[in-house]
């Protein structure tokens, strides 16, 4: 749809600052950190401000074994980090005890001397291990990389930083801040929460750090998964999540897999799928105390309950990116009801979500219900009748509502396909609020509901990725 | 990806004004323009400034029969217009001789009001053609409507607009000058176009007229046709072409269906796709000259020429709306070969013309081909191979070209996976031309090419969506 009459002039306009984020990040006790990591951040001299840490360094000195799991960007083209560390999980079946990280270069579209910078980073971290515990396999560290693509790290300063790095690894609240600073790139605050939970008697904890703020749209699965007809068309992220449960290798990757499904890939700031996303999780068992490693088939009901710790925490560390979306002055939750299947709710959420005229109505506070009806009815849903027939939107059936984050009465705007007179003043009252709801209510008698995270769509967008490089 | 350090401010920034547009509209000449319309522009009410035509009107006056045929939305929410006027060609099987547009109002999200409005609209029309012509059938006439979403039509203003119009009808330029400006929303310059062609020895002419701005990334077909497992997602467009050449109105379908796939279904400015987009057709056989109608299986060679001469001119309409895109700075056509299959092809070249970080890399003269190529990795290929098995991207095969419209050498900026040393001045030169071409090569062994016309996401695009409806 478009306004009455051209509005087009050259103007000068504010730039919209939003809303204060550094309160999301505070100090976290160090009772909450799992038991049996050693970690820490430092400047190696991937960035060129002095002092600002770009390099961060994660070990399990746990004597148990350390499970790992990963999921990786589907995109074609995967950065050489995604494809060595695949191939590390994959030969040591699922186990790893380090992760090292670096920002400011992404290491992605780098041919040869990319493979061999990855696996530098990787050796040298290997090393940091064997220094403390005896090694299990050949290789045991996993290795991202966030910032600009097509260039070459500085391998030298790298390895000299993950050197450096060994003898300030610590275990406090200060050594896991710095390993969340070093994650970040156009992030403005670190992205550290932690997590304390039972399963029976046993109390565990989780921990973990993210980044992102553009390029974010991630689609990720165990690496060896290809697009299963997904329509996903979606950032780097990277995240790191460590617990001191023990946990099988194939069941922490299943666990992972679910989570990341609905967290880490139902969030989204531009709709772009990024080169590098990857999200790894180590389990040490530094807390087991001697209990049964959880496992899917052998301990079902303490697989259900480690999953679900880890999908809420997923899903925490997911909105934190959202919330630090580039220009975002939003944080705005899509939920989505009512459809034939919880892939057609998906889908419908994703579209509204990455709607540049829902994006930008966001930013203009504006309750544009008809942008939102558009890019619902745009979607096409899987063929999911018995006889293998493509459901069919009713439109009378459809309600959108806006939700406040502050407990009070949501603002029904689309009844039974019928606009309602809507309360402009109250309209505004809640789309002013930082945190809100899009709830679509789809009316076609299926039970599939899905949620995803987006932010609105700024001047300081265009301004921080029209200038980007220069 | 992200840069190396948070760049967030308040600031005031100058909007940059695209470069101006109004050139693209000009003077055609009356012998150009099709035999055997009558049409015309005037303000009837729907847009409160005085004397801007809202309200167009458009009548075949052949004594012969009058095929018609209309690609619509695919949105599961369409418009009454869009309901009523499929109705109207699936009834007459074909037929129709008018066509009634207004703007300021999409008669979209309005319930049966909206369908009794569209009717209104449609009977009024017909009696136009009840004072020239017999009846064929009880309604031959087509409506459209486009503007604002869940807003009734002032209906009788409408309905007293069409009275007047039967008297202020004509064919020299200005009255299709009148009629292209009744389209307008956001435009700001009319789109018309005319052509003249021959099939045979016999000569015919098209004209026609469109209109966009925003909202625009249609997905048309015939309205029954679902979608096929397409993973488009994707204003309102709404175009309408007379020509007076005779043909069927199967094979008119046809070849509308398939112009409309390589025109208007390869364009996008914000990748959202309106309740309204239609386009229509009307071919009235003034010019046929007794010589036998054009049909796909009695005159294939004819019905060829036809189809390219169509398919031709529906691109050049569909790139007006483009280069018109709200606050577009760049008209930017975006090439990929060698990718398995046609389908294939478009997929991707529509995930680059849609991808926020490329776009506005676009707008900030940036030749960021690591965004380009993060925009090509992340679209599902379909399978193919003779086992069903998806193609796989061979990221040491892709080749990325900037390519000046001014016939100047192409710039390599990715050649076989590796990254050029790119000239940046030379870059900067291409970027600042308000026309150029992004090639994408694939590598990939197959036929498949395809192309898509995007443009840039300003801050203008920002300014224009974000305060829309205040």
């Amino acid at each position: 749809m478009s306004s009455f009459l051209p509005k087009r002039f050259l103007s000068t306009i504010t730039l919209k600052a939003g809303p204060p984020k550094a309160h999301h990040h505070g100090v976290l006790p160090a009772s909450s950190f799992p038991a049996g990591f050693v970690l820490g951040g430092l400047h190696a001299g991937v960035k060129k401000k002095a002092g600002v840490p770009d390099l961060a360094v994660i070990l399990s000195t746990s004597e148990h074994p350390t499970s790992a799991a990963g999921c990786f960007t589907r995109n074609a083209f995967k950065a050489a980090p995604v494809i060595v560390s695949d191939g590390i999980l994959k030969r040591n079946g699922g186990y790893a005890r380090a992760v090292v990280v670096n920002s400011g270069c992404a290491n992605a579209v780098t041919g040869k001397q990319g493979m061999d910078d990855a696996w530098a980073m990787v050796s040298e971290t290997d090393k940091l291990l064997s220094a403390r515990n005896t090694h299990q396999f050949e290789h045991e560290t996993l290795v991202m990389s966030t910032g600009v693509i097509g260039q070459n790290l500085p391998i030298s300063k790298i390895v000299d930083g993950i050197r450096a790095a060994g003898s300030t690894l610590g275990s406090d609240f200060a050594s896991w801040e710095r390993a969340a600073q070093a994650f970040m790139t156009t992030d403005t605050f670190p992205k550290l929460r932690s997590r304390v939970f039972k399963i029976g008697a046993n109390e565990y904890r989780m921990a973990g750090m993210d980044k992102g703020a553009g390029m974010i749209h991630p689609n990720m699965g165990p690496a060896s998964t290809t697009f299963a007809g997904t329509r996903q068309l979606h950032a780097t992220l990277l995240g790191c999540i460590m617990t001191d449960a023990a946990v099988s290798p194939r069941s922490l990757q299943s666990a992972l897999t679910y989570a990341v499904d609905r967290s880490f890939n139902s969030i989204s700031v531009d709709g772009d799928m990024s080169t590098n996303d990857s999200i790894y999780v180590l389990a040490n068992g530094a807390a087991s105390n001697g209990s049964a490693v959880i496992d899917e088939e052998t301990s079902p009901d303490a697989y259900e309950v480690f999953r679900r710790e880890l999908t809420v925490f997923a899903a925490d560390l997911a909105k934190l990116v959202v919330r630090d979306g580039e220009g975002a002055t939003k944080f705005v939750t899509v939920t989505v009801k009512g459809a034939p299947t919880y892939k057609d709710a998906h889908s419908i959420a994703a579209r509204i979500s990455t709607s540049a005229l829902v994006k930008t109505a966001l930013y203009g506070e504006d309750a544009n219900w008809g942008r939102i009806l558009a890019a619902t009815g745009s979607v096409p849903l899987q063929p999911s009748g018995a006889d293998g027939t493509v459901p069919v939107i009713d439109p009378t059936k459809v309600n959108v509502t806006f939700v406040p984050s502050d407990g009070s009465a949501g603002l029904p705007v689309l009844v039974n396909g019928e606009p309602e007179q809507v309360d402009e003043e109250r309209a505004k009252e809640i789309l002013s609020l930082e945190d809100f709801e899009v709830l679509v209510e789809m009316g076609m008698g299926g039970a599939g509901e899905a949620q995803y995270w987006t932010c609105d769509f700024s001047y300081e967008y265009v301004r921080i990725n029209g200038d980007y490089r220069s």
